[in-house]
């Protein structure tokens, strides 16, 4: 439960090593593995990683059509009409959307035509409604069309056989329209990675209920819930358990996906969880050259991935996106990175970490300057609400002076 | 349903007048005011907008805590502490997180202590673990610590009676936590928009279906539907009507927030909704200085509001961007501006637009070019999806030339 882990003596076993954060994220790169395909309907596809190409098995539109309301009408028979030579063709019939056209054209003739209708055979054109007037079955022609012209050729928009969506790509809105225009009723998605939080301390209580005594209500929960779902994770549960090793053994076998666990992953004597998740299954990277989140941890239970999150609300944060967020998002398909927005500023304030640790810096923007948010201890959780986003200082700087120019994630 | 609407004559009612964009626009600011406030719970607020300002009724911490797993003790009993010079202190108890601690300190004592648990009266400090040792009933000192050091002061994190989130938020993941710290279980927000949509078109099949004859299955319903929940709108249903008066009339007068209306909003003889919009509400504003949607419109019935969209798929997309989304956003207390992130390119190949009018351009960035879609037809929904987004060519320029910087508001 603490942020230091160098030279414990009594009740904590100190870190072996440091990790860097690199390592945790190749460690994740190699395990973290898009998850099968699922199918879900079309409706609920939005935002969702499309497990394979999406083949068109029909041409869009199917038929030629008209692109104004007019006229439909042979091109030849239109030339050289103007207001001051105006050509008269015969009225033949109608050509309405979703009906099959009625009658076919002949030179002379013309049919209305209304947007979206297919153009029945013997036309090659539409002629605009605005160049023309009707009078009885009369078509005064005010002005010329040529051939092809205010039609919607077969395949135009989309042709049978093409790819119309590569997989890999994220469903925007007009992804479904597209999906939709080709008859799709069921997408290939990449499933989701459900997920379990588990909540250590025998000092928490259920989020939503108030602090009793010198017990506190849980934060990390609802926060990491959120985090979750942001990522394309589906949350299965979140349990709050006291540091009970059998009942923590219990909840680590459940199954899911990926299991965070807050609280009780680092070294002291109250941190049961690293010893029982080494029991059933390997803790694989433990212990992270950054600050805060140093006694982060990440191992696997068969193919269940396991993130140790420290209790402390700030590093659980942090952790959380530096690891769990980023496999969360690799096995539901997404790219690792993280979905905040980037923007430039220089530094407002000096800014120190240490050589060899990556440090987790949260920054207001107060006129493009990026300024260190002072109190910066990993329990004070309104860091992060105050803060507009946060900057890496990286393991190879000692911190940044005032007016270096950095990249600034924003949290919103 | 035509996407030019000048000097129609026969079965068209020209638009008497184009609006500009910005007119709309102020037409909204004006008319989609932020909704009432809702309360939900705590999981569920993720995304939604607090609709007024939260204030704490506790103190966080709301008792001296400590921040490192060691030993409360009186800062002035380790004084002069080190390896060559340990001083030793009697270990008189435990204080573990969430227990009342069952102790006080007197000089010369020590109480072993867990990060978060309550720091036993009498102490000043903790000492970390790693500068002592524990032998039997003494405590061997071998650092010292200064008065208040790693400790957590009640209201360290958040102060009784401060306001710690501001109406207007959109809640973030970790504004959650910090709201479930306080004991909050229900959170006033503000009530996301209701929106219905309907879809125009006697050729119009439902979405996922496979389009028959000259029939084609409805593409703007399951794009507008996801455009909406992007915009934080809740949709209530998604209809197909045939192109008829009383279908339509009764659709409109459904109880909802904001009607979306796609296809029959043009000034054809098929066009029948401004006409019936007019007769049960009001038509506010319709005909567009832009391309494409120059089709669009919007009114109101008593308090709800409409947008008319042309039924092209990329003018739906492009008059529910411009108008329907901002609309909705402002309704539901968020940023009127485009959820689209943003970036700086230059202009690939030359774009020609008309003085007065606002073009709605999509490209594809090739090495930080802004290409435009060659096929820019207001009906070929893949122009959308292959663009990685668009630019905006506004009213007072006639075009870009290549090489000219502009902003690209990115679809991802």
């Amino acid at each position: 439960m603490t942020e230091t882990g160098e030279n414990q003596q009594s009740f904590m076993r100190p870190f072996r090593k440091r990790h860097r954060v690199a390592e945790a994220w190749e460690w994740i790169a190699r395990t973290a593995r898009p998850l099968e395909t699922e199918v879900v309907p079309l409706l609920e596809a939005f935002g969702r990683v499309l497990a394979m190409d999406i083949v068109s098995p029909v041409s869009v539109p199917g038929f030629v059509r008209a692109m104004m309301d007019g006229y439909a009408v042979r091109a030849e028979d239109t030339l050289g009409a103007s207001p001051q030579n105006p050509i008269l063709l015969e009225l033949v019939g109608e050509s309405r959307p979703g009906m099959v056209p009625d009658v076919s054209i002949q030179s002379g003739q013309a049919v209305r035509i209304a947007t979206g209708a297919p153009v029945p055979p013997g036309a090659d054109a539409v002629l605009p409604a605005e160049w023309a007037e009707e009078r009885g079955n009369t078509v005064i022609v005010l002005g010329s069309v040529s051939p092809q012209k205010h039609l919607a050729q077969v395949g135009e928009d989309i042709r049978e056989g093409e790819v119309i969506l590569r997989a890999g790509r994220q469903l925007r809105p007009q992804d479904l329209g597209l999906l939709s225009s080709i008859g799709i009723q069921l997408v290939p998605v990449v499933r989701s990675p459900t997920v379990r939080i588990l909540i250590c301390g025998d000092e928490i209580l259920p989020a939503g209920t108030a602090g009793t005594g010198f017990r506190i209500p849980d934060s990390n929960g609802p926060m990491l819930g959120a985090l979750v779902r942001r990522d394309g994770g589906k949350v299965l549960d979140c349990q709050i358990l006291a540091d009970d090793r059998g009942a923590i053994r219990e909840a680590l076998l459940q199954p899911a996906d990926v299991i965070l666990v807050s609280g009780g992953s680092s070294v002291g004597h109250r941190d049961l969880v690293p010893e029982i998740l080494a029991e059933v299954g390997e803790v694989s990277i433990h212990g992270l050259a950054m600050r805060p989140s140093s006694p982060a941890g990440m191992g696997r239970i068969g193919s269940k991935l396991v993130f140790l999150l420290p209790g402390n609300p700030v590093s659980c944060l942090c952790a959380y996106d530096f690891f769990a967020g980023r496999a969360i998002r690799l096995m539901g398909g997404r790219s690792p990175d993280w979905p905040y927005r980037r923007i430039r500023a220089t530094v407002g304030r000096k800014i120190t970490s240490a050589l060899g640790r990556l440090d987790y810096v949260r920054v207001k923007l107060v006129e493009g300057q990026a300024e260190p948010i002072a109190v910066s201890g990993a329990a004070i959780l309104s860091s992060t609400t105050k803060a507009d986003g946060f900057l890496l200082c990286p393991e190879e700087v000692e911190g940044f002076a005032p007016g270096t120019e950095v990249e600034v994630f924003l949290y919103d």
